[in-house]
Parts: structure tokens; sequence; C-alpha cells
């Protein structure tokens, strides 16, 4: 297979698609996504068929039980492919808004609509729930998508890529809206993030070495998840029972999730008063505390943190802590080991909860809330493609508006420029 | 000279800068700008004396007449920076708004705030009044800038950063805010586009050779504008005199921008009406005509369009038309050999006014109006510092905001996920 003209194939598909889409009526997008949950519905046997295929290869090649587990396409996993295509086409439509329409001194109106990207290429590993995922924000925010998912699933992957569509064909879309790549030829990867007249974004979703090794060699725009390295900083000024609280809630609601909290700081005139506590609490939860000099201090016999702990992401019951000289110290420690990913200070103080926000340079800063908040869902954008840490373009949860861009639009009657 | 360690030197320098530039208040950044205006009046003579020595330099290597003459520091030049510094300093300052604060129904408070993006790297040409353009708004939007001129004006930008360092010191701002780029090795580019860790966003302004450079070798993001390949469609219901007035203006008010016309379209209905009309203002400007066949068959004896002239920025006294079946033709067109920047439809009917707006892909797309408004001044964005062909982050003519991110703030009250 020459798999360099056949990824110019599928991209020329995707492109043509994609000018389709960006003029779809709201109903008829919903109508492709309330079709593909009756295809799923319908083909329900074969979508478990099919799974049952890479299932039974991913034993015979001994993945390791926990990639088996993500593998599997159950009754209740399309369920919840279901309920999730339910809710995106429950969620408003942004294509087309017109913002800031105003006047000039000229005497045109100029204004902002609301547009798709185009063509967005979405990497992925083992999940193949991702494939309904990530197609129906695609479909809502009017572009093309071409998915690459992982070769473990590729069964799975096709028979959820028939069932969308179905759904497409339904609304009389064009089925290349949606293209799963048929090749598991690694190749295909690399001519996908290099295509920049075919593909207009990446979004790599999977481990650390997929997304470092995309966004190094993509010659296309990556909205990119790295670390997600999470700070609570309990301020002088904190209540100690929300400190308890939140902090708890950060670190061991789910241990190996972006959000979770990995380095806890403490001011120093709080110290006393506060890491007692926390470590019964944690050591009843099983959480291995490791902490810096003065934290030993007062958690005698306690692990101590290496240079190397301020900068890892544990995704375990790992907490690291450090005792820190004031807010600003703290401050510095976050934007110097943090990923910019989320980090919350814990203070009943208005004025140092104001400099928190506008000093802490992360994609989500929190005054008393749990770093578990985080996340598309509970910000209310509805669903998620993933969460950035770039600065770029989307930052945080990015959700349908991601997906989108503006142009501008202009509106005369005959006026000329002088 | 080490260039490399040089640029690590700059970027950590600011990267240092920015975390103070992203907290300081809108008076001490307006103060820095108007500081630097102080000084340029004071530093007048200085700067044309060093101004002086790049011309010199420029005659001696013999440069074309017109490169001279973008290099000189006239005293009108310099009163136009300072009005330019003068107007930003008008400018809202977008830094630490926050929008869309809404309630949760987990109760927690979640809303964007409107941040810098940190360090930006501007690269550009001859001109050196773009130090000062370009040092505006990036201090105005609470980012640290390094900026690298054309060697060519090498004398003059030290000058005018010599002015901007003590403005920015008046207002008690690190000096490091702004960086002129003191080498004139070419390897400092490479480094500056590939030091992420730095560097958040490159603007490159200049030619098409420099701009695919950068946007071929960057590892950071870029802001880039490529082609102005603008179109104007006279539609059917065209008010044939604001069709004459709009296509006039587009083409001939200037013709070296990038939102001149350069290719008209013309619905085969109304060719005959309209094209006679506009051929006889044009041949009166002295632009050159060239024509598809059909428009030939009006145009006895102009000069025929070759396949390439549709993608062609001329950039010149001239203009090729083409005649086509309807609007759905003129959409293709646009969007097939256009460059995705600017494109007006002159038409008195609604409905494909509203069709032309949703279907054309393009940054600025218009109704009844000159292509030679797409312009930040002209879109109320107070300045621009480019324009973007770009989809991702910012599109069309990017001001202020363009040079911002936003982060999410979320404020709890000890609230925990459940």
């Amino acid at each position: 297979m020459d798999v360099k003209a056949y990824m110019v194939e599928v991209g020329k598909a995707a492109r043509k698609a994609a000018s389709v889409m960006a003029a779809v009526s709201t109903e008829r997008k919903n109508k492709a996504l309330l079709s593909t949950i009756d295809a799923l519905n319908t083909q329900r046997d074969m979508l478990i068929r099919e799974n049952q295929k890479d299932l039974d290869q991913a034993r015979a090649n001994k993945l390791q039980p926990a990639m088996v587990d993500r593998l599997a396409l159950t009754p209740e996993r399309i369920d919840g492919m279901i309920e999730g295509l339910r809710q995106v086409a429950t969620l408003d439509d942004p294509i087309g808004v017109i913002n800031d329409l105003k006047f000039m001194p000229s005497g045109i109106q100029v204004g902002k609509m609301r547009v798709p990207l185009g063509v967005i290429g979405i990497i992925y590993e083992s999940r193949p729930n991702v494939t309904v995922e990530a197609a129906s924000l695609c479909i809502k925010s009017g572009n093309a998508t071409i998915l690459r998912g992982g070769s473990e699933a590729i069964h799975s992957n096709n028979a959820i890529a028939s069932c969308i569509a179905t759904g497409l064909s339904a609304a009389g879309l064009p089925e290349t809206a949606v293209q799963v790549i048929s090749t598991t030829d690694r190749e295909a990867v690399g001519e996908l993030i290099t295509m920049p007249e075919f593909v207009d974004v990446i979004v790599p979703r999977g481990g650390k070495g997929l997304i470092e090794r995309v966004s190094r060699d993509a010659k296309v725009a990556v909205i990119k998840h790295l670390d997600g390295i999470c700070h609570a900083f309990i301020d002088s000024d904190a209540d100690i029972q929300k400190a308890y609280d939140i902090v708890l809630n950060s670190k061991t609601q789910r241990y190996g999730t972006c959000n979770t909290l990995e380095t806890l700081l403490v001011d120093t005139s709080i110290a006393d008063a506060v890491i007692p506590g926390l470590a019964e609490r944690f050591t009843a939860k099983g959480v291995e505390l490791r902490g810096c000099e003065k934290t030993l201090e007062i958690l005698v016999g306690a692990k101590e943190a290496t240079e190397e702990d301020w900068s890892e992401e544990y995704l375990a019951p790992i907490l690291s802590i450090k005792v820190v000289n004031g807010m600003d110290a703290a401050i510095q420690h976050i934007n110097h080991y943090g990923s910019h990913h989320t980090d919350t200070i814990i203070t009943e103080s208005y004025t140092k909860g104001r400099e928190f926000l506008t000093r802490v340079d992360s994609s989500s800063v929190m005054i008393n809330a749990s770093t578990r908040f985080a996340d598309g869902f509970e910000y209310g954008l509805g669903a998620e493609i993933g969460i950035s840490t770039d600065k770029i373009h989307a930052r945080g949860p990015v959700g349908l508006l991601g997906l989108t861009s503006e142009k501008f639009v202009v509106f005369g009657d005959g006026h000329i420029r002088t």
C-alpha cells in the first residue's frame, strides 16, 4: 500500500467535506448525531463482535490487563457513547454566531463570525469510544475530521466509523466528514501531521511519548496537553477545614488524572497547624508523602522529597509537600516547576486571592476549590476534546469553541476607503 | 560571539520580564508608552544621526532606492511613531478582563481571564518604525518581546530601543521587557524561532521568503501573513455604480498592499453591462487587464489571463478578470485560488449576500465594501501587529487581543468534586 498516496486521498476528501460541513444547518448536524445513535443501537451486536476481534488479538499479544480493559466495548460503554452523542446534540451550535458587530467611523459595520477550523486530525490510543467523542464534537462544530486510533483498536474503530457514516448519510452529509484511517501503518501518522494543505489542526490524545513526538514533527498546529503538575497552596490565611477538604479531594478523588494534585505548598506560618492533620488523613488513605526539609521537621521520619519530585507527575498515591515562605515563594515555585495546568490557593484573604489569580500562569487558576474541577464538563463546556497546556489558540479544557475560529465580516453599502 | 549562548540569555531575560509585565497595572504600562514618547522627542537628533549611519551603509551597499527610502527616519516618521505610541496608550487594556463568569451546578464560579501570551518574538525587515509599533503593542498587552529587525537598520533600531528602555525604566518596568537583538548574525533568527522554553509566539513581518522560512523552521507558534490574493465578485444583482466604486477603490487606492484586489469575478449575466465601463475606468488609471476567454469576447484585444494569473498577487496595476456562471462558481474560485485573506461581493440580493458570507473561507468577507478596509485601524482594533491568514489563534488583522490568551479562573468556597 502506498501510504502517502492514500493519505493524500483522505486529505483531499476531508478538505472537500469540510467545505460542505462549514455551511450546514444546526438541524442537519444534530440529525447526523442522533442518526448515529440509532445506528449504534441497531449495530450493538456487530460492535461487540468486531471489538472481540481486537480483544482476542490484544490478549494474544499479551497486552497488559489495564490496556485490554480500556479497549473493551461493553454494553455500558456503548450506552456511554450514546449518551455523549445526545449531549453534544443538545449543545448550542457555535458556528455562524456574529459578535461585536459595530459601526466604524468610515460607515462600514464590522463584526466577527464564528467559523469551523476546517479539517481536524485526531490521534489517539486504545479507547475506541474516543472515536465517537471526537467525531461528534467535530461534526457539531462544522469541521471534517480524520481519526487515527490505536492499531490495537482498528476493528472496533472501523465498526464505530461505519455507524457514524450511516448517521452522516441519514442527514444528507458527506460520509467523508469523518474518516478513520484504515491502515495501521505508522507512516500514516507521519503524513497526517505534515499535510498543512489538508489538515488545519492536530489533536493528539494519549501518553506523553505520543504527544511529544507529534509536537516535534508536526507541520500543522497542534492542540496538545502535556503534563498536569498541579499545586495547592495553603496560605497563612487559609480556613483549615477548607484546606483539608480541598487538598484531600484534589489528591485522592482520582489518582490517574491530569488535574490531580501532585505538590502541596504550605505557608510556613500555618505549617505546624495544618501539616500533621493532613498527614494523618493522607496516611489513612494510603498516600505516600514526600516532604521538604521543613516538612520533615514536622513529619519526623517521613520520606524526603528530591529535586526531581517537584517536577514529577506521579499519577499515583504520592504527594510532595514543600513549606514556603509566603505567597510570593509559592507563586515562583508554581510558575517554575509546574506545568501551567491547574493550581489552587486556599485562603480567606481577598488581597492574596486576587494576586494569586493574576500572577499564576496556568490554564486554570482557582481560589478555595479542588483542582479536580478543571474539566470541560465541570466548566460547562458540555464536552471536551482535550485539555490544552498551550497558550496559543486554546488554553485549558477545549470544547466546541476550541475547534472554531473567527473571521471578520464587513457590511457596507458601496463604501470605499479614502 | 557565541550566538546560541547570547540568545539563551536574551530568552531568559525575556521570560523573567514577562512574569513582571503580566501583572503590571494599566497605568504603568501607559506611563512606559508616554515616557517613550518623551525619550523619542528628546533624542530626535541622536535618532537621525544613528539612522544616517544605516542610510550611508545602505547607499554604499547599493540598496535599491525604495529600500533606502523605507529605511529613512525623517522628522515626520518620528512624529508618526510618537502618534502611534499615543494611540496605543489610549487603547483599552485587555489584560485581566474576566468574561463569562458563571455559576456551575457544582456551585463553583467559572470564568475566563484575559492574559498575555508571555514572550513574543518579532522578525521584520527594513522599516525601523516597526520597532516602536511592535514594542508598544507588546507592552500594552503585558508581554515581553524580542525584536529582530533587518541588519540594514541595526543602528536605527538600537537607537529606538534605547528610547523604549528609557520609557520602561521611567515607569519602573524592566528594560528587558523589550529587547532588540544586538547581533546581525542570521543564526540569531534560527535560535529565536526554536526556543519554545523562552518564546511563546513568533510574528514574522516581511516578504514571503522570510515568512515561509520562519514557518518552515519554527518550533514555536507563528502568527503569519502570507499572500493577499483578494477577490471582488460582481453578482447578477449588483448595483452597477457600487460595483464601479468598490472594484476601482479595491484595486487602485493602493497597489502594493495585501488587501488590494487582484482578481475580479463577474457573473455572466451582468458581464456585458459592467465590464466595458469598468475597463474604461481602469484603462484611464493605467491598470492592465488580463481576462478569461469570455472577458475577451467583451474586451476584444485585451490580454489573456493564464492559469497562473488566478493565483498571483500582483501588488501592481494589473487586474485579472474572470466571468463566472453564478455565485457558486465564484465561491469555488475564491476558495480554490484565493489566499483566504479578503473577498467581497457586490450584490443587492439579501439571500446571496448571506450565503457568500457563510461560504467564503477567508479572514475577511465583505458585502458591498472595498477590500481595502481589511485593516486593524479600519476595524477599530486601534493598531495591528499584522494580518493573519492562519485560522489558528488569530485570523485577519491582529491587534492587542491577538497577543493575549485566556485562562480559566475558578472561585469556590471550599468546593470539592464528588
